[in-house]
């Protein structure tokens, strides 16, 4: 029987650990996941890992040619290999390849997540004949991933793609990295509800969302009252938009992307936040790009988003180095 | 006698057009240059260029072997050989590569003159070791060359790399491509003379320069002020300095370079301009990044750089295609 050509996609998230075998075609088998617990250690979590790996992959094993593994993790360093001061993972700096090879004898990659997404845009996406694109997760945080020339751009040090921490509002919101104005601070799902709340400040308005306190409201919450026609809810995302399309157009100036492609969070919001970015990136962009550029949702509906990606870090790898 | 190997680099500026020959050690030879004149059409001025070169060349083409040429101008376009809209020379579409061919039987490239730049410093100047870098050309206009892992970044048409119209500043002032803000406006020769406007309406200070009318007046001026202490000379290059900063803390953000390199008008200011601008450039920056990025004047000092960036051109696509 001939064995299916896969590579191994694992995407370490700050609550789960997911992975899955991945084909060239974006087909995903026997995925699964563990829960990551708080300050554990990256040895024990990934002995869990590699138990709950071989117990699914033991009967299935002979199905399947093993080609790579591919590893998505927040503050994920390409070129070292490791996870460096990840806030999200409580660790500080941990050699992930090093730790991996003790279970695979295989070629091993790692990128942060969003770079990851990028890559999985490219190989079984939206972004399939596309060189350069850029992709932005717009969940807890701004992830984006930039690629020029059919590569990710990893920079100098490993960490380029910070587009989320780019100040969009000089003396802006409050940001966990320590500054103000970060565009991580507009344009995800918490800077959703903080624009929910600077707009209950500025405008009057009457709204559904008035019955939740500031500690039942979340972005789920504000885009359903905006799919119901809720007002104040429909203008945060307008708000969104803006900030968006705004960045965009400097992005744009920079890199000249094809597409911009926005996946996960507030993504799910579809035309309330495309058309409102849409109109404010091409409204703030050089004439020279106007019209040029397409805002696309993730093609990565069918499957886990974070092990597509992971495993695409794989698949690209691999292609790369035939 | 062994020959020489060279590449030409044609600068097509927007008043005068210069030419080299110019060795894989950045030795410049046979160096001259025509004016372009105003409202001329590309065809003429191919034909009195290569008249120019053909004088100087003829009694000296048994030194060298020409093994391509490279071409630097203004809104000139990678992938498709043209110069398009450019308000530099009044040209509104013209296939360089095409008229180029006419006259040299050889490998053509062309590339806008801030990307040439860019190469230039890669192949001759500070930037030699590097995969990563940002060059800036801060004279009339504010150029950028983006260059991601030994690459210059053209993006999906060509156009990539328009930093000076990223807008840094909402509603700030007028731009000559027609919106408000862009950077161009506060970093360039024309922009640091806004800016000593500006601060004549803002502080009360006395200046040598207080005796300049505005017909007179221009960053010339403004710097040998600066040079001798004048305090409000000082201060317009600190606040150019501080939008400079504060954009490049965002450019590094998204691309981690080691470094930025600066050229051209206001990279005469040396330290006067340099100090500022990494103070509010770390200043504003991603802990991730602080300490990681120089800020470098620019390493063509010996050569005319114009000739040396397009000859770069050339010599890179050579070294790419073997």
């Amino acid at each position: 029987m001939n064995r299916k050509k896969v590579t191994l996609g694992i995407e370490i998230g700050g609550t789960q650990t997911s992975f899955g075998l991945v084909d060239i075609s974006g087909n995903c088998y026997i995925e699964s996941k563990i829960p990551t617990k708080a300050n554990e250690s990256p040895e024990a979590l990934f002995e869990r890992l590699y138990k709950k790996f071989n117990k699914v992959y033991k009967g299935e094993s002979n199905k399947y040619e093993l080609l790579g593994v591919g590893i998505g993790a927040p503050s994920a360093n390409y070129y070292k290999g490791t996870v460096e001061y990840s806030s999200n993972l409580n660790w500080i700096y941990v050699n992930i390849i090093d730790l991996a090879k003790k279970y695979f004898d295989l070629p091993i990659v790692i990128a942060n997540d969003a770079n990851a997404a990028a890559l999985g845009e490219m190989k079984f996406g939206v972004a399939k004949k596309m060189k350069n694109f850029i992709q932005l997760t717009l969940s807890r945080g701004f992830g984006s991933g930039i690629v020029v020339d059919g590569n990710i751009v990893y920079g100098s040090d490993g960490f380029a793609g910070e587009i989320g921490h780019t100040i969009v509002e000089k003396n802006g919101r409050s940001c966990g990295c320590g500054r103000k104005g970060c565009l991580e601070t507009y344009v995800s799902v918490g800077g959703l509800v903080r624009t929910y709340y600077e707009l209950l400040s500025k405008i009057n308005e009457t709204s559904v969302l008035k019955e939740f306190s500031p500690n039942q409201i979340n972005a789920d919450l504000v885009l359903r009252a905006a799919k119901n026609g809720d007002k104040l809810a429909i203008s945060a995302f307008e708000y969104t938009g803006q900030i968006l399309g705004e960045a965009l157009a400097n992005v744009v100036a920079y890199l000249s992307p094809e597409a911009v492609i926005l996946s996960e969070g507030l993504a799910a919001a579809g035309d309330l936040l495309l058309n409102p970015t849409k109109h404010h990136m091409e409204k703030n962009m050089l004439n020279l790009f106007q019209g040029k550029v397409e805002i696309l949702l993730s093609g990565l509906v069918k499957g886990n988003v974070a092990i597509l990606g992971a495993s695409a870090l794989s698949w690209h790898n691999i292609q790369k180095n035939k």
